[in-house]
């Protein structure tokens, strides 16, 4: 992905530390196609009803990491409380949906796949939330 | 819109009362396509650079109220938690963006017509949030 | 919806009529929420794998018609063919999805709704694409 | 990104090449990313009146890569005309959004790098259409 190249190029420096920052981008985006994806995994398996609580969960994490990966992309006048609860809620998001994706790794693999995608966007989005967090204590930081 | 028809039709019942869960769903929708709208109006008026804030959080806005809305128009196995931080983060953005469109209405009415979009979004997402916590006190609704 | 008032306050003019505009965009949203609300009900019927193509309908088309609405509801430099590209495509998705849910709509009442938006939304996109065609013949529009 | 073993953990072989496929799905994503970030980068540069049209196909190429990598990431009952049709506009919008970014890529690194992204994203789908047309001349896919 180009997303460092992005974070290094904008004219405005980012409001955490731009190894921080792409890391968690990235992982928004990855987690958000592989969730789509488990979703549609599933409804290719027979016993579809055994997971539905995969596929709306898979659809709830791709929506919510793609407006963190696009929210956490701008840097223009950054909102601290807003990025914080987004993160948040990503977090939480990515961890429900790793919870349960684990639970079917072992007969379907695209969960087990999907699941360390959403660990690992859970773990990015959390450095990115602390970065954030100790960023704001600075008073040169817009909050 | 179609959505109380649909909400009506899901199979499952929602887990909070159907004309709270209706209004919040297409004031979703609509507040997204108005901040959309009001981003790029921004751009075509002549002193953009006073805007940047405003159409920063007109995006910040559509994406979250996307999600939101998509979010809750799925009635199979709620999250509790998830959709109470949802519908927090939708009100914490529509509010912001209506507070910045605000300062703005006066000059472009644009912003004036975005900002109510967005009041009626806020209110909406805090009366399904209320709506919810209520339900959430009656122990068969947790999925 | 804001949708009306929101193009009327554009400080761009549209590039098709406001009427046809307005009702696009509109269509576009709600049919977005439609089908958002049709895959997951869907999700809860008891027959889920008879339904397979119908969900994944569902979801290419909130997809493709909440671009769609996004791209209409910009005004600035507006790019002709992409536009009418957009509108053909979401032409084919929603007409794709209608049938599909026509086939159902005995069995289910949300694939009856979901076909009547599907039908709306096709219908003004219709027209939106031949009030851009005969716009793009006067010269002075092209971006 | 795990976009490859999602693509072979699916239980539904894709309609094209493994490889052409992943290549295609990243190719959007990052793409999506990458426009979402020139749209804001432009928005902090002085002279943003000069990037307005830069920025509006910034905002609908992210939009429609973001639903061209959601459609592909679907592998149950694809829709051949509407798969193609998807990727055809998003060449469009990708080679509009390069060739607008390359005309600032002196001044601005951010549309350097997004002008690259688009082009890596132009030819990933263009291969991908190209792998599907030879598909469908087989008799066994699925249309």
């Amino acid at each position: 992905m180009h997303t460092s190249k992005m974070v290094d190029t904008n004219p405005t420096p980012p409001i955490l530390p731009a190894d921080n920052l792409a890391a968690c981008i990235e992982a928004c985006f990855d987690c958000a196609q592989t969730c789509s994806a488990c979703a549609d995994a599933c409804l290719g398996e027979s016993q579809i009803a055994m997971l539905v609580r995969c596929i709306r969960l898979n659809q709830d994490c791709a929506d919510v990491c793609l407006t963190t990966g696009r929210m956490m992309s701008r840097h223009q006048q950054p909102e601290l409380r807003l990025l914080q609860q987004q993160l948040e809620i990503c977090i939480l998001a990515a961890q429900l949906c790793a919870d349960e994706c684990a639970r079917h790794a072992q007969h379907h693999d695209h969960c087990r796949v999907c699941a360390d995608a959403c660990r690992v966007c859970a773990k990015a989005c959390q450095q990115a939330l602390a970065a954030l967090g100790s960023e704001s204590k600075q008073p040169s930081h817009k909050a």
